[in-house]
């Protein structure tokens, strides 16, 4: 479930209620008045939790769910698990994006600080830590010792910093934990939505967003990054690993240990990326992808799949260095002819 | 005229002061005498307003001008407007910035909040709002009923948000009117001026930049996203359009209801979207151009030309997506058979 | 050395001690017990500083250094100068980031302003500043008369302004000194680290950033910018130049003056840009280049290489226009033939 130190899950309610909530019908042979307890995806749900079938991609997931119920479109019933409760639906990603709301009512009540005092008396600060002025520390955040927090940063209710952390000035936390000697620069944001939305004809409908950001040790981010918190899963920054500026990190990112994330570069929701990738300027990964250890990926790059450990691509759509520079070389070359 | 909750205007003019102030030369049979009370575009002029004609793309909308006087260069005066009287200068646009700076010379002035209180009293607060420590709201400023306020945002004079709206933390909002339940992540910084600027040799002049931003009902805005305001038109967001991280949208761009814009993509200057349009990440859309409902632009694409409604593109500059996919399928070919 | 207006350094040490913080062997004949002062580039160093060569391009430099003592691979011991006492490393870099840390063990001290009193006693304000509330001016920074401080901006210790410039809200400043009638836009961050690692297998090793930012009269730079200060070097920005929203300016950059930088450009470390260039948006340009003046670079495009004075280029990686053009045209024709 999500973590408690960030989120207060309400419920339990019985299948009949939630089929009412997400607008599904309730498969054959289905007890309606079971009780769940949460929303989980495929992969981690239980018994007593509710989870959604959204992208073919994770049929197989869907297939080996240990989830109790599953809203799922009518076409995919048939891949379904034995034993579990079917929720069906047309829209199973809005119906999802219902449901956890239900179990999630609070989510999107901003609790920083409020009032006058800028630093809550809950909040847990270590010893011989130097706060700047105007930094806000919201309730039950437990700051490490030896941490600097600089002027006008926010740190969200509940976010753990570890000890030795230095943070710029202006910057933003929520949904955190954060290991020790993190330095973060001015103007980042850390933790707030991902960008996760189920489409509609009238309104495209928020989903609730319910994991968290957990940062490794020693990992260095540069000023006015983003790195939006996971959707259920956590976005995951590994130790070690070095994140310059005005870089997005989208939800449910797996950022291996000792990479290097040049300026600008955006990774989309749910990628994940081994050890030591070291990824160049405005470079773009798109979402749902494995980048194996130690790939390279060049500047302004634009990669579109899978990468296996250990390659150098470059170009749009990116491609094995050497391919994509004789590409360019053979179109250099007509294109000059042609001049003459 | 600009609008006054926002902007105060300074004279009235009479020409003859006002081709002084631009350095521009009064056209033949003109009385020098006559009083005009404002600036604005061609399309939007009246008979006592001033305008002016810089892009050769706006020849059509000076010829129908309802404008009493317009800056122009020697070279379109035949394409004039009858009974309009001309200022001729060299350089309009630099002409227009001078007029528009003595009609609102208090543009530049920074009119935070100042002093201790960090919410002022002219400020009209709805019920049931919860703002965060250090939230700093401006002269004037109108907020709805159940809105919620992040820490250390800033909200400028007379900008108004509607009910239930959700505004993170480090947040700027200025000039801006906003609809009920739009979300803007932390980090955000809407209503500062555009990128417009008159060039020249010894310097280049700022052009007064007198819109504001609209944004309709239940949009959602990432972090460390920028949206300029217009340059007298206003720049516009779409109800229900989805905005990510990082994003740059310039001045008088209007984007259309129900859009996606995935994190990175930068929206050039006038540039007017459809509604449903999906962009996706890091694509960037040049200025002036016309992209159609339901358009969809791949990531990372570069589009340098106007897109009918519907349409799918891909790559740099942006194509047909299948003609991009072949273009790219032959270089690809091409480059492995050299290979062997 | 280091301007003492930001940095305060240790020392002096002897070079027995050097090489045991930087893990070096000391160069046969030399006297091991000799003070040195300072850490410095190899172009600027002198008798009494140490420096270091890491990247085969400043082999020449090295040639020429007048350093007293330098950190070199044993591959170019041989490229040496006569009479500088040589560290032997294999791992220069590294050996340098222990070296400048050692002399300045207090630079990873935020020094923003602590405690109750936004503006610090020692901060000198001028005469008709304007100041927004929860504005944060640290100690000994110096403020021009005629200035305009948007709320909860941060001034850093030491930074100078001149007079008329006009600072958005949420703004961070460090490390940096600024002509008059600069314009600064809401969530710019100027003057933090830049993205400076000696990798490495266990731990990439941050290298200390010692240089400033400075910034021209009449400069105007977006929202959302990110501009690091130099990591010895400074990072400088001309006069009159004008920079748009979240554009990303490394460390060492030296950006001409009267240019143009549209949004969401990135500008690597160390390259160099003449007078009066243009910048289109999401234009990126690699390190350790040399831009001529008034190169005009496209929207877009990718800078692998050294560009002359008045170029135009386009495309990744950027060519002379017409010739990526040229390019773009036959691909297409190519596509299209197929498709019948």
């Amino acid at each position: 479930m999500a973590d408690p130190r960030f989120y207060s899950v309400a419920g339990p309610f019985n299948l009949k209620s939630i089929a009412d909530i997400s607008n599904a019908s309730i498969g054959k042979g289905v007890d309606d008045q079971e009780f769940f307890y949460d929303v989980q995806t495929l992969s981690s749900a239980k018994k007593k939790h509710i989870s959604f079938l959204d992208n073919k991609r994770y049929i197989d997931q869907f297939s080996r769910t240990s989830a109790g119920a599953c809203l799922v479109h009518p076409d995919f019933i048939n891949k379904a698990p034995d034993d579990i409760s079917l929720l069906i639906s047309d829209e199973p990603y809005r119906g999802y994006a219902l449901v956890a709301a239900a179990f999630y009512p609070t989510l999107n009540m901003l609790n920083y600080q409020i009032g006058p005092k800028p630093i809550d008396d809950t909040a847990e600060i270590g010893e011989n830590c130097k706060i700047a002025s105007s930094a806000i520390i919201s309730k039950k955040a437990r700051i490490g010792n030896g941490c600097q927090i600089g002027a006008n940063t926010v740190l969200g209710p509940g976010i753990i910093l570890g000890k030795d952390c230095r943070i710029g000035a202006n910057v933003t936390i929520s949904y955190s934990i954060i290991g020790d000697r993190v330095c973060i620069s001015s103007g980042t944001q850390i933790g707030q939505d991902g960008f996760g939305f189920a489409p509609g004809k009238d309104n495209h409908m928020k989903v609730p967003q319910l994991g968290r950001v957990i940062i490794g040790d020693d990992v260095d981010i540069g000023s006015n990054t983003s790195i939006d918190r996971g959707s259920g899963p956590d976005t995951v920054i590994g130790e070690g690993t070095k994140i310059d500026n005005l870089v997005q990190i989208a939800h449910n990112v797996k950022l291996g240990k000792y990479c290097f994330v040049v300026s600008q570069v955006g990774i989309s929701g749910s990628t994940e990326i081994g050890d030591y990738a070291v990824l160049g300027g405005q470079a773009g990964i798109a979402g749902h992808l494995h980048i194996g250890d130690g790939a390279r990926i060049g500047a302004k790059s634009g990669v579109m799949g899978d990468l296996k450990a250990g390659i150098t691509v470059g170009g749009f759509p990116a491609r094995p260095l050497k391919e994509w520079l004789r590409g360019i070389a053979m179109l250099r070359r007509i294109a000059i002819r042609k001049d003459k």
